[in-house]
């Protein structure tokens, strides 16, 4: 979308002054260098994907200036990290980092206090600081994208994988930072994750894992990328989804390529849904499926072709079942309910075995129906999992954004069991609230041997303020009535923290209670990103921001 | 060992008066019951493994009574833990918590304050709260043994193992929160947990992960056992290796059963070493190795004979090499240097498939021999192995005791990496300080894909006073050679961890002094295991319990 004027000036950050907003920049930009701060002045533009502002959330459901920042800035080393931090402690400024900034659907780049500092850590700092080609590693800072890090494998044309979630954007560090997944069998990010380097809020610097050990004369540890823990406490855990401290460095694992097939299995019924999740399970428990597969349902056929919804549909509503069955007849998975998107890995000897014990267990509903890539014209989305499902990261499922004239979207991401009759429970909680707010459904389910991450997206028109206000009560009631059944969201969009972790009250908020003693105890002053992740530090705690 | 008159009488905790003590011990005795409290004022007995004293370390590596405990409670449930921990902030005596305490090797069941009063968590609280069998997981308190868990899953004829350790009287719980590791496919334990209940050391009660969702109408969440993490920052960690927390429960990912096979090759040489760890590398970042292997040096199948030393040697000098050859002549596996213990899981058209792969890569090396358990004796160790690599607790590892008279033993663990010419570098440092100090040298090394845990096993006599001492020496020159190439321990006797916690120092200890930030604000009053993992709370830092 084009840029629009700004209704309002430089939103400042909460209680500093014009003159001390003024003094606070000229001071950072003589710390980290005039050309490396900006101040937020300018219109506002949405931009795409690729070029996702840092100024405020570029798939805004209120309205686009609520969450602004005052200014970004952009340090160019660990140090010039810890001069900011000590710099935002100062003039009490809250400071958001972000690595890339393209969370969508959760927030992007936004300050959850509006006039907060964005601190854009990838601009700068975005060195493959190793890659160990023995160890199967790797050292990022926060700037490395997948695209990136995938690019200099190649190069260097080393037989690892990555593992990238569904789009290749995003920022290694940043997204195992907020717990993000990917679909090879290294799919859960911060699992693989080997050693961090964390400045804390007091600017102190912390390194974790064996990089607590000093290597031999002054370098890193040499096992650093090896082994995930030190002596002691093991506290890397602390500074995923939360606001305890910027991490400027982090190890991750890397997969030794191997052989892969992906495929597809189609059922036809929607109400086979309890019955193919409940035989995913011991396939997945046992390891016969290799990595976390996405089971979606068919309206994803349509949307991922990156056709408009206008195509299919007449007016605002949601579009009838009877419309997707229509459409999908046309596709060339044909008139189907759900769709499962597996890949089996190792030699083509297990694969092939294995792809015979999953094919005697999905056929057992009856019309469910096996799909190889070349079964699939080259455009299908087969072929772009996979990719993804070996490392390769893709933009693919951007053309959902097509769904609607300036779409932006919003994730309901909530864990359910991997159990036929729990899933429908939820699934029959998000229907119902969807149908309520006339938004069309569109579920993929990455489902593991015990859970799964219930990932829906709901698409809106940015430019409908109704629309996004729907958005917004549908995301409230589906958070509550899940909540009461005992299901709660892995992740969420910043305007809803608070409400989530609201959800996570057992023994009096006891979970809370201690996530903010430990955010006083590091961060005095509340300047790292209050309110991220519903941890609002004393200063702004019960003072109105929560949501 | 019999016991033996107790040199001095009680040891009072520290800066508690005789008569604060026994009004301490009375209000206990009130809260919890009279027969839950136990002083510690009878001689010590160090019984053997399955009768081990929670008193003191049973394999004393000072004086036996140097880490004595003033008394042990026995809590019986999670409020009576809150009690306890709530009673020991009234008087201010420190309390040493223990699931089990057959922690042999680290110190036992031993305060390291002396007259520190010991929580035996297990006496009492020993309910396998739940297995579920269709999300294979169970939830357990701190009593519940490896042998316990085993014998209930086979009551209930479920098809899921157990990940046990070498020896299967350890706690479940308490093996997880120490990091220990086992040997099937789910070998990291803390790892495979799946949420915890956590008493603070202020009397708080936390639970982890989806436990902090309440589940409907009061009952526990529906996905506690599922999903590891809540929403917001994953806090499990800081109370594995700590002393920031009781924990009351926990929830254990179990494996599904399925078919394996154990195996074992010896190489001829000892030079073979570094091309062994090299070939082991790929295969086990590739999965080929389903599970993490032992590398042991041939005198270990002399020592799990269970024979004694006496047998094969005169005097009390170390093994030679030529006698530890003409013994291993005479074994089942012959004269050898290095024997791989490994095994593989999946149907056994896989494993067929797999043991070719990794039979090609392993004759590489000349004179390298491959054994099925149905090539040797009935009695041989394999046989146990395969026991262990498929969940079932044994204690064959016990016949080690055999070795000298009296025999305690203690470990040294560090973390190498996986890489040939780093292995022999750890390998000769310890090589070399066996020989400085006279000590036959018994290397388990447990080797993943990236990392190795280099486990050695010093044995002493515990009668020898000069012995314990030289093993004492032994030590702490290992922990300080390997630190100075960058390696550093996984895990340590208590004794121990001041100084290797020491060797944690990056940037002026800053992992030292996080943890120590976050003991004062979680314990102020410092009466949680104070020391353990070389974390002190402020009361006794820097005071000269150091070590
Ligand atoms: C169509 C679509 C599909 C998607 N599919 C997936 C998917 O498959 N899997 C998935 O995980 N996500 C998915 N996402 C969500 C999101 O795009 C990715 O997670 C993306 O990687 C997150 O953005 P980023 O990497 O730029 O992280 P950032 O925006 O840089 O970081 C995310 C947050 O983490 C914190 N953070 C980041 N860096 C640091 C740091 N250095 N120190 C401290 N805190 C930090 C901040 O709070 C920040 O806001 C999808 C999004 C879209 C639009
Ligand atoms: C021959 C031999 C072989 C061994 N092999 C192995 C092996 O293969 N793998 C391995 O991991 N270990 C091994 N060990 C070491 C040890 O025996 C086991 O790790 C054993 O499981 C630990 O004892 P435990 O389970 O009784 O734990 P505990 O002694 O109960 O706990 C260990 C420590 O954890 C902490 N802790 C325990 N429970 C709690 C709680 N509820 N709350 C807070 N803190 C708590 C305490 O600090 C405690 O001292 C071996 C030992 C011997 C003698």
């Amino acid at each position: 979308p084009v840029s629009r004027p700004r209704k309002k000036p430089v939103r400042l950050p909460p209680d500093v002054s014009l003159e001390d907003f003024e003094a606070a920049i000229k001071e950072i930009q003589g710390a980290i260098g005039d050309e490396n701060v900006e101040v937020n002045d300018k219109p506002l533009v949405d931009g795409w994907y690729m070029q996702h502002p840092n100024t405020h959330d570029a798939f805004h459901i209120t309205d686009q200036e609520e969450l602004v920042s005052s200014a970004v800035v952009y340090p160019g080393s660990t140090e010039e990290v810890q001069a900011t931090v000590r710099w935002a402690n100062k003039f009490g400024i809250p400071i958001y980092p972000i690595s890339i900034g393209r969370n969508l659907g959760y927030g992007g780049a936004a300050p959850r206090i509006p006039g907060g500092v964005v601190v854009d850590l990838g601009k700068r700092m975005h060195e493959i600081i190793n890659i160990d080609a023995e160890n199967a590693s790797c050292l990022v800072e926060p700037g490395v994208t997948y695209f990136r890090l995938y690019e200099e494998i190649q190069n260097r044309k080393l037989p690892l994988w990555i593992d990238t979630p569904d789009l290749g954007g995003g920022s290694v560090l940043g997204n195992a930072i907020d717990r993000g997944v990917g679909y090879t069998p290294y799919g859960d990010h911060f699992a693989n994750r080997c050693g961090m380097e964390v400045v804390l809020p007091n600017g102190e610097l912390l390194r974790t894992g064996m990089g607590a050990l000093p290597g031999p004369d002054g370098a890193d540890n040499p096992t650093w990328q090896s082994f995930q823990h030190a002596f002691g406490p093991s506290i890397d855990g602390i500074f995923s989804q939360s606001n305890f401290g910027i991490v400027t460095k982090m190890g991750m694992q890397l997969m030794p390529a191997i052989e892969h097939q992906s495929y597809c299995f189609t059922f036809p019924r929607d109400d086979d849904f309890e019955q193919i999740v409940d035989l995913i399970r011991p396939l997945a428990q046992k390891g016969i499926l290799g990595n976390i597969p996405q089971l979606r349902h068919v309206i994803q056929e349509l949307n991922v072709t990156g056709r408009r919804k206008s195509d299919f549909h007449d007016g605002s509503g949601p579009m009838t079942r009877e419309e997707v069955r229509a459409a999908a007849a046309k596709l060339p998975l044909g008139d189907c309910s759900w769709v499962f998107y597996g890949t089996q890995y190792g030699p083509s000897a297990s694969i092939a075995a294995q792809l015979e014990v999953i094919k005697s267990e999905f056929f057992k509903i009856p019309g469910s129906k096996f799909f190889l890539p070349s079964d699939l014209p080259s455009d299908h989305y087969l072929h772009d999992r996979s990719l993804v499902c070996s490392g390769v990261p893709v933009l693919r499922e951007l053309d959902w954004l097509n769904w609607l004239a300036n779409s932006g979207h919003l994730f309901f991401s909530p864990i359910a069991p991997t159990r036929g009759k729990d899933a429908r429970t939820i699934h029959e909680i998000i229907v119902k609230a969807h149908e309520r707010h006339g938004f069309d459904l569109f579920p993929t389910l990455c489902v593991a041997g015990r859970e799964i991450h219930y990932i829906t997206n709901i698409i809106y028109d940015r430019a409908d303020a109704n629309m996004k206000a729907s958005a917004v009560k549908l995301m409230r009631e589906m958070i509550k009535e899940c909540a009461e059944k005992g299901f709660g969201e892995y992740r969420t969009h910043l305007l809803f923290a608070d409400q989530v972790a609201g959800t996570y009250n057992w023994n009096n908020s006891a979970f809370m209670r201690f996530n903010e003693s430990i955010k006083d105890l590091l961060d005095p002053n509340g300047i790292l990103a209050p309110g991220r992740n519903g941890i609002w530090p004393k200063r702004f705690r019960g003072k109105g921001w929560e949501l």
